[in-house]
């Protein structure tokens, strides 16, 4: 297993990769790098106290890291590359978080970078940022997907499925291509929607007043849960999963129209077996133990 | 206050208030009149061995009821309120929790009822029905709407406001048309889109296989807990309030067609104005503590 495994943007998930290491291994050392200007700081604050904070990714090969875990916005990768592929890497693998996986792939190969990059997107989050919101049961029975390149040799895909493994996650193996089609269904859309209704929830709401708040608890609030995630993080998915998405938005404006039109017809029958068939697919997530769970109350 | 106290409808939200009941207050009655054939062994599994079932609305006047709660789902209303107008209410105040407003007032107009009615609505639920998933907390610190109708006295007015307030709930008054439209934003329109987000996927699942159950914690698991409501009691509400869900729904599919075209546009400072603006709204509903909690591991 790993010994030195440095985390590149010491956010939310970040910082959760970070506790769930701590917790599961004693001799693994976790180093930290982040442009937040007081890390140190906040990493105390946190009791993270054996995080080590890098001042520069020079340091990487004095230190013997053997594993360096990106996550950052996607739109940074860029650059981050390019510091990479002036280091020595040859005893390192690199994995990352991203939440796309196609753009990550030919950023990496357009530019023939040498580093050993094992790509990997675990599935689990929550909708605050900031490394004082992660936590270390965040990884738990949540998937992950690893895309390997080409050029990924076995031996170190089996080490970064060892590691997830090791965090209590499931691990898929897909190719990039694959996994934005996926994800594009199971999470931009939805996503997509959120933002949506919140937009159109917005311009009614001068004339609702604070209704809107006062009685989100009627299905409006689980929308804005969503609709609260990362700004920066989300502009950069859509746009890297853009004709994926865009195709999927037309198929979700059909069935809304075709609900609407049910509905104009007042066709009691139809209305009714179109809200009973969607109550399996919850009932299904539910067993997979997916659901995460929600208490009504706060 | 109220001492004997009639649920008709005893499933999800009239457990939870015959709950809330009695653990307010030692010394009211509750009676349960349902449908369910088996609803003695259930009550009394669900250990609620204080709750009294009725065998007919007849029983009504010896028992000295003098609340009613119409917890049925709307399309029953019909001959809830028949049965009722056979039986002498002089003493009784009725008040209901169904969530459109306009078509029940309508009903009872219609009809001319003569019983003292002061129709409700809590806004407080989960996706679950039946008694067994009835809790007493359901209503602490959400808001119930009161539709008085135009013959409402005061008196009874006033009665129905200290009851609900007395199980935590928070009060506003306003005209079943006024609620109507609220709640087509903050409820409906929600409820719809989760619907159709679910048919969307379903369409395209048996190319993704498995995939979408297990990758839904990125987004659509969110969206399928409210698609998990029971449907016939929300086949009942999108047809009662129709010609506003609609309305709604093509404001929505506008705001889609502009994401979609700010997204193909590739217009990265648009969009992330766009996702900007979103989160302040679910800051403000965290605040007025109307989030509820979710927790992503099960």
């Amino acid at each position: 297993m790993f010994k030195n495994i440095l985390i590149i943007g010491f956010g939310m998930i970040g910082s959760s990769i970070a506790r769930s290491v701590i917790k599961k291994y004693k001799n693994v050392n976790i180093f930290a790098f982040d442009k937040s200007n007081n890390l140190k700081i906040r990493i105390k604050k946190s009791k993270l106290n054996n995080v080590i904070v890098l001042k520069s990714l020079q340091e990487i090969n004095k230190l013997n890291i053997d594993l360096i875990i990106i996550c950052v916005p996607m739109l940074q990768y860029q650059s981050i590359f390019k510091k990479l592929s002036n280091i020595n890497l040859d005893k390192t693998i690199v994995t990352d978080v991203g939440s796309t996986k196609l753009n990550i792939e030919k950023l990496y190969n357009q530019k023939k970078y040498k580093f050993n990059f094992i790509p990997s997107h675990p599935i689990a989050g929550i909708e605050k940022a900031g490394l004082e919101h992660g936590f270390d049961g965040l990884f738990t029975n949540r998937y992950n997907i690893i895309c390997p390149l080409k050029k990924s040799s076995k031996t170190n895909i089996n080490k970064i499925v060892r590691f997830w493994k090791s965090l209590n996650m499931k691990i898929e193996i897909m190719s990039a291509k694959e996994h934005d089609k996926v994800l594009s269904l199971t999470s931009h859309l939805p996503h997509l929607i959120s933002y949506s209704l919140v937009l159109t929830a917005m311009k009614k709401e001068s004339s609702l007043n604070s209704k809107l708040v006062k009685f989100s608890a009627g299905g409006f609030r689980d929308f804005t849960r969503v609709a609260g995630s990362d700004p920066e993080m989300w502009r950069d998915i859509f746009l890297a999963n853009n004709s994926q998405i865009l195709k999927l938005t037309n198929n979700f404006i059909s069935e809304l129209k075709n609900f609407s039109k049910t509905l104009n017809q007042g066709n009691s029958k139809n209305l009714l077996t179109k809200l009973k068939k969607t109550k399996n697919v919850r009932d299904r997530i539910v067993k997979a133990r997916q659901a995460g769970k929600f208490i009504p109350n706060d």
